[in-house]
């Protein structure tokens, strides 16, 4: 194998390979990026069994053929490069990256080892790439990170006819995203982080989702992903019911100043992290109180229809839900008791719906 | 006290008090911060017996007086805050910083247990501001960070005739810097990294240096700091011979240039973090070597006179001092054996001369 292109755009290839793979993998085979040189370019690749990714770059092929290299090297003396262009030739058991000035030299890994970069699973549909990765970032802040709940670390993957639906909930807070999509049926629960990571490396373009019974790959210009589905039921259906219910009082507000109040009542939220809403006329009054760190009020400017209700909520939950609506206008349903506040906005021009649901505190 | 004046400007001066006074002390009352309003303005100013400051900054001075808060909690709610004005009033046991729309109130903590800041010791001189830091910055990477041996993390601050000498070493380098002074004898050993903190915050203008048995006080525009001297005896008189001796071999080379194949060579500097500089006809060879992550090898244009050698260093080690002299050109003194290198460069337009010595690695 031997290639000549261009150091940055290789550089960042590399990065989004060693990024998707996961830093610790036992077997150095599977933390591999493998390197295809062809007469259309070069093409990166990694598998690690759970999540598998393939981008490629245009490249000047001098001489054909395929190599297996640790992924985190390659990419960090691709990214220190000070040059324009860069070679990647095999020299030996090495693969030797080469500048004017330079030369690094990585060894070879068995290829013959490495599970290889399957093909992608059967085309279920297609979605605008931007809106996907919108959507993707919005809902997955609502998915647990915690392992142990595998399910509640997923993201629901649901077609229902022309629109594309997304879920996540981590039982406290349940986020729902819907977006323009053409295609047949498809329903699977996918990692939520995983997938909003590889989003964002799609362009303006459209992106295509693969899917079968073991795997779920989006696939956009220069690059594909997939990852292993999760096999938990999801228990959205329940869930969904909560976005319908009527409520006590509506309140139009601008998200970002909201979030910001959040943010200043943030330290004074307390041991357990809860800021309080009061609606009020024309105004929301955010209140933290803390009997170390003292107290905070602010009131931000809302249109309000409906009683006026007092809820307290996890401020970091509440910081989550309003980022996803960050530049316009966020509407809060707020009910009585215990049941959730449901946060929504219009649709964007992107044609993205987007709900939020956070469950309130038990006020003391 | 009540006072009005510009929300990011205290909040800057907040947060450089808090980050000034550590992290974490037992005694919430040295974690304060005095707040004391007079004609002239507000002086925000903290001391935790070790380390002192004092800055003021310009304000609308309602009822003068002074109190003691919490300083992180303050700069935290200063920072977060989207308005231009703000103002600070006592209210019962409570301070409250209040906006247009906001009001947050800490509680207020023994003004009467503080230490106070205490006045400055005598004057011993004054030098340029930019030039300190600079010079501070230069030569306190070569401190070290292992409060075990507290001699390590000093810097000897030490006037001689016309010009501040500035000495740091941790037994594997050593900096040296000298800048110009007007004033007196000093000669005290601080901690290199409070008062290169500290020197971040030297707008343009002159420092005054105070010093006395037990502390040494920077003062400028707007503010001032004092830290306990570090009570043990530095061994720089050995040391600056060091400085003195004859090279087998001098080189010329671009600081940035060198210090990027460096960097680029660290990920092959193997288990030892070793780096190797090969003296070669007109460049130097920058070679790093492991058995697992492969070879690398760069040259870099350099004038060179003298014998070719060949030295390993540590590689951060290299960086470190190669940082020091960013942006121009650095003359490297090789030596035979395992005597140190010695790096240094023309004294700079702000008259800060200075040296940097690294001691190799003993070649395997």
């Amino acid at each position: 194998m031997d290639l000549t292109a261009t150091a940055a755009d290789l550089a960042a290839a590399a990065s989004d390979v060693a990024r998707l793979l996961p830093a610790r993998v036992l077997d150095p085979v599977l933390a591999g990026l493998v390197l295809r040189a062809d007469p259309h370019g070069v093409e990166l690749a990694g598998n690690d069994r759970e999540h598998a990714v393939r981008l490629t770059r245009p490249a000047t092929v001098h001489t054909e053929g395929a190599v297996l290299v640790p992924a985190r090297p390659l990419a960090e003396t691709l990214r220190g490069l000070a040059d324009h262009q860069v070679r990647l030739v095999v020299e030996g058991s090495r693969l030797a990256v080469r500048t004017q000035s330079a030369r690094f030299a990585l060894p070879l890994l068995d290829l013959a080892a490495h599970p290889g970069v399957l093909p992608l699973p059967p085309l279920a549909g297609r979605a605008p790439g931007a809106a996907l990765a919108g959507a993707l970032a919005a809902v997955s802040t609502a998915a647990s990170k915690d392992d142990a709940l595998p399910v509640f670390t997923g993201v629901r993957v649901h077609a229902a006819g022309e629109r594309l639906e997304l879920i996540c909930t981590d039982r406290y807070r349940m986020a729902f995203a819907s977006l323009p999509w053409s295609g047949g049926a498809l329903d699977v629960l996918a990692p939520a982080a995983a997938l909003a990571e590889v989003s964002r490396r799609f362009g303006g373009g459209e992106v295509a989702v693969h899917a079968d019974a073991d795997r779920v790959a989006l696939a956009w210009a220069g690059g594909s992903a997939s990852t292993a589905l999760l096999a938990a039921p999801f228990p959205d259906d329940r869930a969904r019911k909560l976005l319908e219910a009527d409520a006590e009082s509506t309140v139009l507000v601008e998200a970002d100043v909201l979030a910001g109040a959040v943010r200043r009542a943030a330290p004074y939220s307390g041991p357990h992290g809860a800021v309080t809403i009061q609606v009020d006329d024309g105004e929301l009054r955010v209140r933290g109180s803390d009997p170390q760190a003292g107290e905070s009020e602010e009131s931000v400017k809302a249109s309000v229809d409906g009683n006026r209700l007092t809820k307290s909520f996890q401020a970091r939950y509440l910081a989550d839900a309003l980022r996803a609506f960050g530049g316009g206008r966020v509407e809060l349903r707020i009910r009585d008791g215990l049941r959730s506040t449901v946060l929504t906005c219009d649709a964007g021009e992107d044609g993205v719906e987007l709900t939020y649901l956070v469950v309130p505190l038990r006020t003391p």
